[in-house]
């Protein structure tokens, strides 16, 4: 099993407001895709929809202002069973953001372009709660051309 | 032992800029650090500079337009010993660059920062290869409180 890991920081006062676009439709819609649907809660079922496909992640923890965990329930094969986790914890005038994505089954060309493209979605969510605008999909940066 | 793993796609039309970028002072000064010296051939060590430190690369291959590799040879602890692998290849108009950070002991919390930037700095080796401008540090792209 191997792992995507990342670490950023946002600054901000205290940790809330990334946990906000992190549990919320509307947060998560505004720095990863703008088609998110459903559930923000334990136990609920978010979707996010890309031009090219989408996940459906299963939310398996949520603690305010520190935790967040997701597991993968539909998307690609890859991902399936893969789970999402986020730390967040203040230090100083940041925000500290630690990512993982968790269980993959082998370090697969496909999981390269994940650990990149979830690197710059974290600056996205950084960029949205620092300036007001993210780059969601179907605006978010390239990458390559698997997007 | 953990690995940090990136996929980008540079559009060019062959692997030989990419190669280039990597394998010479001048390319890696445009995309990494400004401050970077040494000599860039198998058994040369390569001398990255930053402003809160640095990093010192024993050159271990170069096929061109094919494969890097380095080790790192003086810098944090936690890198020392670790190998940075570059696979280059074509794939359409764009060269696909698949990098490894390869050999951490632990996935400490520098890891974690040391996977998203690397990302931001694959992106800067690609602005600098598209567009003609990189963002090699001291201008480089800020993630957190660690820079």
């Amino acid at each position: 099993m191997v792992d995507i890991l990342h670490r950023v920081g946002v600054e901000s006062p205290s940790p809330e407001k990334v946990y906000d676009a992190i549990t919320t439709v509307e947060g998560l819609a505004g720095w990863w895709t703008d088609d998110t649907k459903g559930k923000a809660e334990v136990g609920g079922v978010l979707e996010f929809r890309f031009p090219a496909g989408g996940f459906d992640m299963e939310v398996l923890e949520q603690r305010p202002s520190e935790r967040v965990t997701w597991k993968v329930v539909d998307g690609p094969e890859e991902w399936i069973g893969t789970t999402i986790d986020w730390q967040l914890r203040q230090d100083g005038d940041h925000t500290i953001v630690l990512f993982e994505h968790q269980g993959w089954e082998e370090p697969v060309e496909f999981m390269h372009h994940c650990s990149t493209k979830w690197a710059t979605f974290l600056m996205s969510l950084k960029s949205l709660l620092e300036t007001g605008t993210g780059a969601p999909a179907p605006d978010d940066q390239r990458i390559s051309n698997w997007h």
